[in-house]
């Protein structure tokens, strides 16, 4: 079924600048928007009005999550929806587009009386720009954090004040967070839609990315303990000189990531020297390890290589590496017929698309964990996110609510 | 000749010692000592002192410069001292055991009654700490700094006043800093002692090194543009990861300064990396160059070669790598026949010693610029230097002096 995409591009765009505006962001600089702020309350009444004007019940859950429905609890429903924080520096497209697109798909289905049962989920704190958490929402829906990091550990970044006391504070029941994933008892199945953050899309030519797995990963430092000696006075035979270790290090985990192929990447983002001044060879050199891909096998393979790589360089440059992990989680497969169903879709709109996996983490990840999940991806200009220039295009993401509508349609006819 | 050698190390070490003590130093962890404090106006009144009672006629230059002579002025001297400035950060050894062997060599010259025509010279600011401006004394005595410099461009670290202000301050003619050349006006040879401030003469059991030369040197920086990818969702074939490209070229100085062997080192001391976080591929990265040694060609083929190598693996990359100097000056190549006669002073000790180059920058080579100089190192616990760790012992520093002396009388026979 094709949809009159001009219209729902206009209504996309038309939510996505509204709360792009002032009342929406704490910065005059960025989209700067996260749990228990003002602009997020008021983030979250705009979808609600939006979503109650088109009859869905619409509620929260212990912790902010927003939930809305158009069937009551305990009949089956299609979740559908993203989040609608942002990053400290963000733009105005990451998470906020995938709820905005969620909810033209429940407009779509209300317009054209579809009568589908959906569910739309707003996930709270996907990018962790209030306590420096990731996907704190999803995780703790699906009871991937502890009591006492919610009560102690998890702290505001702006005040140091516990993510407990900070829920209790905006009216939430934070005691009552393990009842959160009965937010996903009736969910059959879930979408969530997201701009890319990448490149491949808009390098390829495609408009829609039908994400079959998304990475998993190793988070690691390295440490390399050199000897800080005089620049001019060492001879080269005199040095330990870690830089060099690092330097093979970072070669190597180019070549480890290009060998094992199937979507692996290995990236060292962080790079710190000590004392960092031109003329003394580096003491001690700490350096990061970003190690992703869908497929575990693979990608852990590169780390476990780098690792022994790393410590055979030492010993033969006479230098000691550390390498600590600092965190790890598995790929998350997603699921073949909704991806089928998708895919579908996208062919009968004969508009350029393709099956692609996400290198960054979702809400998903932890959904997928309990509900069948897809993800659909758009382009964004340069892969540019997590930033002020942030742009994408709303006539591709209408594409993509047209294309959930009609996988969603074929499989409640399954 | 031979002298008491216990005795001269007694002497140098409660020298030492007492001008290690908290009214020598700005700080109580380190010895800080620099031009203008109280500290440093004691540490003069101290050598000043020391040279009055054995009737050395002391002064100071327009800047601040100590010079202290056994001749009136008009006759030919030997010129023998260092610096007792210290690095912010700085121990007791650095440049301060080089003005109290010099003294040393002054009590031997007297107490044997040698009759020695001897000069001693102490030089304001080796260490930059009070102005940022390495070498500054020697630098205006050789009249290597422009009077605007002084005037206005060279500011205090501490309050952002220029040196001129503080010259005139701490009772200075500033206006007549043209006229410390003729410090050296009646300076027919020059020797300096200093710390190693690396490991070699420790590493070979060596007790003195005679300098044949001061490295010269390169300071470059190398700035590489990437490009600011998401670490996860940027397949490998999609990226400009600038650490590359600056892994390669560490590995390549290495591999370059090894080659071109006489001495030439290279190292990569500061890294910075942006935005440096473990999940974004770098969008930018910048690193420091040290090239030297003591032949001109030799590192300076290393400077141009690396420089072609960086460009030639940024066109391979498809990324863009500015390179751009900082600073260069070239090897002070030291006087064959004060370097004889060193030469021959220590061989009589029996001691273990050799010859060598300095890597670092000393004021000899501003001296050398007008005046036959030369310099003896003596070693270093594990070559740590510019940190309260710094360790040397006074029993080498004795045998310094035995060796100077020696030295500067076959120098005045001849």
């Amino acid at each position: 079924m094709a949809i009159d995409l001009d219209r729902s591009a206009e209504r996309i765009e038309r939510d996505i600048e509204t709360l792009a505006g002032s009342e929406f962001t704490l910065s005059d600089e960025a989209i700067r928007r996260y749990a228990y702020t003002p602009v997020y309350r008021k983030t979250l009444d705009y979808f609600a009005r939006q979503l109650r004007d088109i009859a869905f019940e619409v509620y929260e859950d212990p912790v902010g999550t927003l939930v809305a429905r158009n069937r009551p609890s305990g009949e089956p429903v299609f979740g559908v929806g993203s989040h609608c924080d942002s990053n400290r520096n963000g733009g105005k497209y990451d998470g906020t587009m995938g709820v905005v697109t969620a909810l033209e798909v429940c407009r779509l289905n209300a317009e054209l009386r579809l009568d589908l049962p959906l569910q739309l989920v707003s996930f709270l704190e996907e990018e962790g720009s209030g306590f420096g958490q990731m996907l704190l929402g999803s995780r703790i829906m699906l009871q991937r954090v502890r009591e006492d990091e919610l009560r102690e550990s998890f702290r505001a970044i702006d005040d140091g004040r516990s993510f407990w006391e900070h829920a209790e504070e905006a009216g939430y029941e934070p005691a009552r967070w393990q009842e959160c994933i009965h937010v996903l008892d009736d969910i059959v199945g879930w979408i969530e839609m997201h701009i890319e953050q990448a490149r491949v899309l808009q390098d390829t030519g495609n408009r829609i990315g039908i994400v079959t797995a998304i990475a998993g990963y190793v988070h690691a430092d390295v440490v390399v303990h050199g000897r800080g000696d005089h620049a001019g006075a060492t001879p080269m035979d005199f040095r330990l000189d870690p830089t060099l270790l690092m330097a093979e290090t970072i070669i190597e985990l180019e070549r480890l990531a290009r060998e094992a192929g199937k979507g692996t990447v290995g990236t060292v983002g962080e790079i710190e020297v000590e004392p960092g001044i031109i003329n003394a060879i580096a003491s001690r050199v700490r350096f990061s390890l970003d190690i992703r891909g869908p497929d575990d096998e693979a990608y852990r393979g590169v780390a476990r290589d780098i690792a022994a790589f790393t410590e055979e360089a030492a010993r033969r440059r006479g230098m000691e590496a550390e390498l600590s992990q600092r965190q790890t989680l598995p790929a998350t497969p997603l699921d073949d017929r909704i991806l089928a169903a998708l895919e579908e879709a996208a062919k009968a709109t004969d508009e350029p698309y393709m099956t692609m996996h996400s290198g960054a983490a979702h809400d998903t990840m932890c959904v997928a964990e309990r509900v069948p999940s897809a993800m659909v991806f758009v382009p964004c200009k340069d892969g540019v996110s997590h930033h002020p220039a942030e742009d994408a295009d709303p006539a591709d993401a209408a594409l993509a609510a047209q294309i959930i509508l009609n996988a969603i349609r074929e499989l409640q006819k399954a």
